[in-house]
């Protein structure tokens, strides 16, 4: 029963009969069938299983490598960005064109987006975040670039000619944006020119493509302070005319994972630059990469999570110890089928996710209920990637601890999830401080009306995040340090109730999943109510805290 | 409130006034006082911080290597080590002679090494498994060796001159030793001649000392087949005549973490070896190095959140986002009261379980207490310390990820632990069967009506433990794949309450606990109260399992 599906069935069998994928996008006029779902998440599994997945250790093992001012990643993502571009993986979900200008995406919609990126994340994360990063770069240049802006650059990134980065975070401004201190002067011809330093930038340079655009926060000189002030700038890697721009990477970090994608450090060097968006509105565009680069993160927690248990299953159903497959004995079936239902779960939440977005875009609804299940996608999916990826390491026994297995770099690489795009703390304060306050927790509520009806078993666990979001309401919009100090426990509570949500609705929609959502609501659910003492003890926290 | 004190002020409060080593070292007539601990673990402190603690990161970047059939590890390990042998460290609870022949230990207690070795293994854990590995040794030589191999060997060990291993598995005999295949053969000369390989032998070759002591399940030949055909060996790698003996190191594994200790694939060759205690007896045998391993584990898991705090402490306090430290964050201070709570409870609860050691051994307690408790601080413990380790990271934000800070390498390290020395899911399974059953859960009910007696806000927690006992008495002791399916979450309960019987006793000894016990009892006990829904739904495991 636990290994009746594959991720590619849970997909298809996700996106056509549990969010209506079908149905969403006949209403938005922009039709995609379940034989074109069930078509893309096949081609996008082999392109997964064949050219990523064998050659992801590997990778891993040789890393990106940072050598006479330049960066070089393993030769194999050669061939597996040759696959990526051949795909036309890249345009799925952005515009065929817009103003009249021909961009060369597909138009898919976002969810179907999303469950492409697991299968990529799954097959190879420190390869799939390349892609990620470019997606960022193309939604903001769709939402505020010029037309020329637009036209110059969007076909070149949709196809995966180019790449592109987000270059936000500098030394003394990790989540704190106010703090941005890099510099865009005027050119006195319309342009900028960019000084200053970045770090992390994820594939910030890189030997598989000609040229890379980076999207930059910097300030203008008239600028005010803080994050009122601050501007989003586009600045290739090679100017038009074929010379180099004046920026590099300075250098790579040695990490703890996704050891193949080079996390950089940028210098820019008075780089000729393009204003995108209205000046000091640069927070703006960013969150609109951001947004759709959150979703995107946490399906790398499922995607990490669905490695895991690959690796985990395998090896527990050939590994003999007291005579049978160590995935008889039960406590081994245990960590197997929280890993299964942990994943699933995720899995259908964040397609939710992306259904919300593609229903607010084709279909009119409003952004509310994405807005409100981002941050529960990005930081409960990818705080059990993690879970899910050490539970992985444990049904490997000693081996898992070995780097040979793999099983162990599953961890490496999908701790980093939990960090970026916004730290889960992060993510737990925006929960509750802008989505939840924002509209007196009218979208909440409206979840917690939807997962009630949809299963009595989620009864209690419904009880208990009304009552959470009751006290998040009372106490913490009163109490800033209040809500902040139980904001995270607040997350955690409604991902683990709406992930039962969303495997109560695949069990409704197929018995075959019916005994693993059993399984989840009978073990794993109770984990949320948990959290309900927890927040309302927001008092033995704050008691805690060193005097201002 | 929450940095009110250090590890080595915990581990003198809780061996002085929480577990009374004092009271129960003077019954046992060897009495060790308030001033004899202070003096001890401030030693060990200045020891772990002065000498271990600047070299351990540049020590894991280093490894271990193997080259030309030997091993070396960092050379910062010889002063390292040197220091070791010179305090005297490794005979700190061996006994001082056995049979009116000189050993050279200090016959100190259990719960006083345990406490040294928190500190030395947060000082560098790969460190620290060379000596854990020696005391097992020397622990097995004491209750099972002849006289002559006592007088032969453990003076060797006990100064440090020599290390010892235990060479236990092999690779198609993990958890399941009863597939042990190596094998002895009688030389003729009251000897023996070992053949076989054994895998994942921690520090089995090093260049640290001249000598090492491998003690090494094999088969007799004429054993049954099974673990009651299994024999306990002793084979030096230099014989007494100076050349070597016939085995070696095959090579090292390539791991997630602890790199600068060697984990080696010993090559047996026809190696001489003596029998250590009686034929056939040797699973016997290999418990009692075991049982005193486990906790060390167990304490491992401390450590490394200790580590992790100390790390993440820093970081935070000096670290300004928002204007403020961000450990005035309310969220970032939840991570470090979650990091200081836990391995605090940890703390304390294996300096409860070494204490029962030092009762039984020296004042005639049963030790039914020590049992009990054994693989709860083994599993709930380095589970712990792994999730704690993870905090850590997450405290540093981007930088957690990257190796520079050591906030990762606790990580890596950590997570070794809940796999090794039996795991985690062979102690659930223990203690279940083996405490549980045993004496019809009498030593756990005692130990409920203790922590129920100990504090008011324990109660429900008990109640909870005392019906999840009820639950594997009845239930799982007629049904065996049911007690297994929800051992792991009965260990999870016990570990959560007993850690919080642990801080209410601390915060009933002095008041500077008590801020931290009211947090852990408000916000982190209810995890325990979520694992009795878990461990009485099995029937929603057991659906999921492959038929037989």
């Amino acid at each position: 029963m636990l290994h009746a599906t594959t991720p590619a069935d849970d997909l298809i069998f996700g996106l056509t009969h549990v969010v209506d994928l079908p149905g969403l996008t006949a209403a938005g006029g922009l039709p995609v069938s379940a034989e074109d779902i069930a078509a893309i998440i096949g081609e996008a599994e082999r392109f997964s299983r064949d050219i990523l997945w064998p050659q992801a250790q590997a990778a891993d093992r040789q890393g990106a490598v940072y050598e006479n001012g330049v960066v070089r990643v393993p030769a194999s993502y050669r061939e597996a960005y040759r696959g990526w571009i051949d795909g036309g993986w890249q345009g799925l979900a952005a515009p065929a064109e817009l103003n009249g200008i021909p961009i060369g995406g597909q138009e898919l919609p976002q969810a179907l987006w999303m469950a492409v990126s697991e299968l990529v994340t799954s097959g190879d994360m420190a390869f799939s975040l390349c892609p990620l990063l470019t997606a960022g770069a193309i939604e903001a240049l769709v939402q505020f670039g010029t037309p020329a802006q637009q036209e110059a650059w969007l076909p070149k990134l949709v196809s995966g000619e180019w790449t592109g980065t987000m270059c936000l975070t500098e030394p003394q401004a990790g989540s704190d944006l106010s703090q941005v201190r890099t510099k865009a002067e005027p050119d006195g011809m319309g342009g900028y020119r960019i000084t200053g330093q970045k770090i992390y930038i994820t594939w910030g340079d890189h030997d598989l493509t000609p040229n890379t655009l980076h999207l930059i926060l910097a300030r203008l000189p008239d600028a005010p302070p803080g994050t009122r002030g601050i501007s989003l700038f586009a600045a290739p890697k090679v100017l038009p005319d074929g010379t180099a721009n004046a920026l590099r990477c300075g250098g790579i970090e040695r990490k703890l994972g996704i050891h193949a994608s080079p996390t950089c450090v940028m210098l820019f060097e008075g780089a000729e630059a393009q204003l995108v968006g209205e000046p000091n509105r640069g927070l703006n565009a960013m969150f609109a990469m951001m947004n759709a680069a959150r979703l995107g993160v946490g399906v790398e927690g499922v995607a990490q999570g669905a490695r895991a248990l690959a690796l985990a299953e395998a090896y527990a159903a050939d590994r003999v110890q007291g005579g049978i497959p160590i995935d008889r004995h039960p406590d081994v079936a245990r960590m197997l089928a929280e890993m299964r239902a942990i994943t699933l779960a995720g899995r259908l939440l964040a397609l939710e996710a992306g259904a919300a977005l593609d229903r607010s875009r084709l279909a009119g609804a409003t952004e509310a209920r994405v807005a409100l299940l981002t941050p529960i996608v990005k930081a409960w999916c990818t705080d059990r990637g993690v879970d899910v990826a050490s539970l992985g390491i444990q049904v490997h026994g000693g081996m898992g601890f070995v780097e040979d297995t793999g099983a162990a770099q599953v961890l490496r690489d999908a701790r980093i999830a939990p960090i970026y795009e916004g730290t889960n703390g992060i993510q737990a304060i925006d929960l509750v401080t802008r989505k939840l306050f924002r509209d007196g927790g009218a979208e909440m509520r409206a979840v917690i009306a939807e997962l009630r009806a949809a299963d009595p078993r989620l009864a209690a666990a419904a009880d208990s995040l009304e009552r959470a979001t009751a006290w998040m309401l009372d106490r913490g919009q009163k109490d800033a340090a209040a809500a902040q100090a139980s904001a995270a426990a607040y997350l955690d509570a409604a991902g683990w109730t709406l992930g039962g949500w969303m495997l109560a609705r695949a069990a409704a929609a197929d018995a075959r999943y019916a005994p693993l959502t059993t399984f989840y609501l009978a073990r794993l659910l109770p984990r949320a109510a948990a959290r309900l003492a927890e927040i309302e003890a927001a008092d033995s926290l704050l008691a805690l805290l060193p005097a201002a």
